[in-house]
């Protein structure tokens, strides 16, 4: 292999990203070269700021640069729902939707026993805090539908068991625009369990 | 959307390059959040210096940051035998695999008339300048087996046919590993073009 030392160097630093293997690396650092000075000057410095200034808001956990983050410190905001997800990714996920108004807990991790890893006492110390103070009214489980997701969930219920608020969880059930015929047995099970009734049986007796 | 502005200019920055989506482009600046201060110094600087030393090898259009570049300027390589191909992304390939020791011309693009894309004269001239110089004995063309892969080599062989060398072309037939099942018939029946034989058979009169 001949390739100059930039080149290589910086083609290992992109394959270290999740999902970029040795090719989509040599095709970025390729695309890199091709781009005009600007955007390879606009994306290093984009790196650095985003590294320097970036951090976990103190209410939430969501990442910002101002703290509290532009979510927590929104006054249009829905201050009586709070939605708990594993991951800031999660978090982006739901924003990007614009389907909720509300706030966010960032739990940053799964309650897993079989990988050995357990929500820390001082997370969901955390978490009670959070949801006592304010007027927090209804908490959202916001959590991907598998075991590690359930198992968090739970947890939560439980520990959220004292306190006067709603706790609910996202539904399961068919993705919308997807098929009947590609589900797996679990959704459809949970879609069959879950089923909304479109017209109420009225008693004929 | 609430994103933080550093989050989300680096994340527009990311989704530029090919094959980077939005989802991608999210989590690769959140995993850069969650690496040490170091990784995302080295990224930054990495950018820089390939955007700023890096350019074309003059000989053959490698990328390199010297000058000529480390292929043409080894006295190990075989300087008979020269191998064209489209982009310095297939020569980069091709030299990972570590199965050529001759050198390269990069062409920089493809014959592509249905795009009116055209081979420049000058890249030709450019080509059968390098072919006389030197000791060159073979030309391999190395292009992606599709329309345009084959016009350029139509195109190449008869800008070379003056000069007294050999011209080749990398052969088709199935892809090792791959299964004759999975093969598209124009691959099957190149293979089938191209059989090698393995066993000549005896006159027996």
């Amino acid at each position: 292999m001949a390739l100059s030392k930039p080149l290589e160097d910086l083609m290992r630093l992109f394959e270290r990203f999740p999902g970029i293997g040795e090719k989509s690396a040599r095709r970025m650092v390729l695309f890199l070269l091709q781009q005009p000075k600007g955007f390879s000057e606009a994306l290093a410095e984009g790196i650095r700021k985003c590294s320097s200034s970036l951090h976990p808001c103190s209410i939430c956990g969501n990442i910002t640069d101002d703290d509290p983050c532009s979510i927590c410190s929104d006054p249009f905001r829905d201050k009586s729902t709070l939605c708990i997800v594993e991951s800031v990714e999660d978090l982006i996920t739901l924003e990007q939707a614009g389907i909720y108004n509300g706030l966010y807990f960032v739990l940053g991790m799964l309650y897993s026993p079989l990988e050995g890893e357990e929500v820390s006492p001082q997370v969901l110390e955390r978490l009670v805090k959070r949801v006592s103070q304010g007027d927090i009214k209804e908490v959202i489980l916001a959590f991907s539908p598998k075991v590690e997701g359930e198992l968090t969930m739970n947890l939560i219920t439980s520990v959220l068991d004292p306190l006067p608020v709603t706790v609910s969880r996202l539904s399961y059930g068919l993705p919308v625009g997807g098929s009947v015929s590609f589900a797996d047995r679990t959704t459809l099970h949970a879609a069959l369990e879950a089923r909304t009734c479109l017209k109420r049986g009225e008693g004929r007796q």
